[in-house]
């Protein structure tokens, strides 16, 4: 996301004084409940969904995932770098490529 | 996230061939299912979390985010901003100011 | 569930005294975090499953429902035949039939 | 549940023709998407909650786990008293008792 997109998701929330309601685990349980929302477009069929209520729910998820991401003062791409290291180590590409196992079962 | 970050998330799945599994909807699913594992760091208590395994929980969920966007030929400022619009109409701040009530209920 | 398997969760925890972190919060992240789990056993099939684990999955579901239900002192009969009474009029068999439509798009 | 309300949710069911919906699969995903509502009563605190949305959406939970029972043919007493087996071996009470850690760190 741009800066500024950034900066409305926060100015959103300071003018509202949500800053109080926002801790981790209120905006863990925020960002399921939304993903939740999402899958719903999914519910009963994998190929005929309403697209613009896929668009909106996948926003409210990574609005919230970026609310917790300020909360804790986390660097998105340092924290996703990080991960895709150990993603790299459990999924070797000559084990992984065309499998759809978990790593434990590679 | 860093459009370099983006390609190693995109790489790593073409590498493995694993846009195959891809659908939007096995996405919806994973997206709930790593923020269910985010929530776990705090099912027993919001305040003592180990804050190493919450940024590995939102990494994934981050993860699997960038591929439903990517899936689906979204961009992200787009969506986000569209439904930054509708938050702004949702909760007006003269009413929403210090509440954590749905809109609905304002 | 039979009367002993109910007596049976219920000693379970309180044999580990474990009455302090069933707050009905707490057991309701821990219903959807089980949930998750279960979902995982389809995350990239829906056809291909281990169906043993489903089944362990679908246990702890039933555990923390019935930790819940204890938690608030309901009656599952009760609340459950009350859900089904507002089912019945929402999804009206004549409207409803072999459709998957949300009740306000029928 | 008594016979009588588990026979009012297959009636319900097979009253409408969906039994053609209820894959395992949307099922699983059916019991996410009401536990993380149920979940959302929840959002901003765990002490101020509405009992009566509460009931329902633990309802609903309820509901989709009976149609995933009858599904997949499972005797719920079966599998959560294997269940209990498993848990009573992975948290002996000596030291289990009044600590929240998972088993893989008792």
């Amino acid at each position: 996301m741009k800066q500024e997109t950034i900066d409305r998701i926060r100015a959103f929330s300071e003018d509202r004084d949500w800053d109080q309601f926002h801790s981790p685990e209120n905006l863990a349980k925020s960002i399921v409940i939304e993903a939740a929302e999402l899958l719903e477009c999914f519910q009963w069929s994998g190929t005929e969904y309403d697209a613009e209520h896929v668009k909106e729910e996948l926003a409210d998820v990574m609005v919230y995932t970026q609310n917790l991401l300020d909360k804790l003062g986390l660097d998105p791409d340092e924290i996703v770098n990080k991960k895709m290291d150990q993603n790299e180590r459990k999924y070797p590409i000559e084990k992984a490529k065309g499998s759809a196992a978990k790593y434990d079962q590679l």
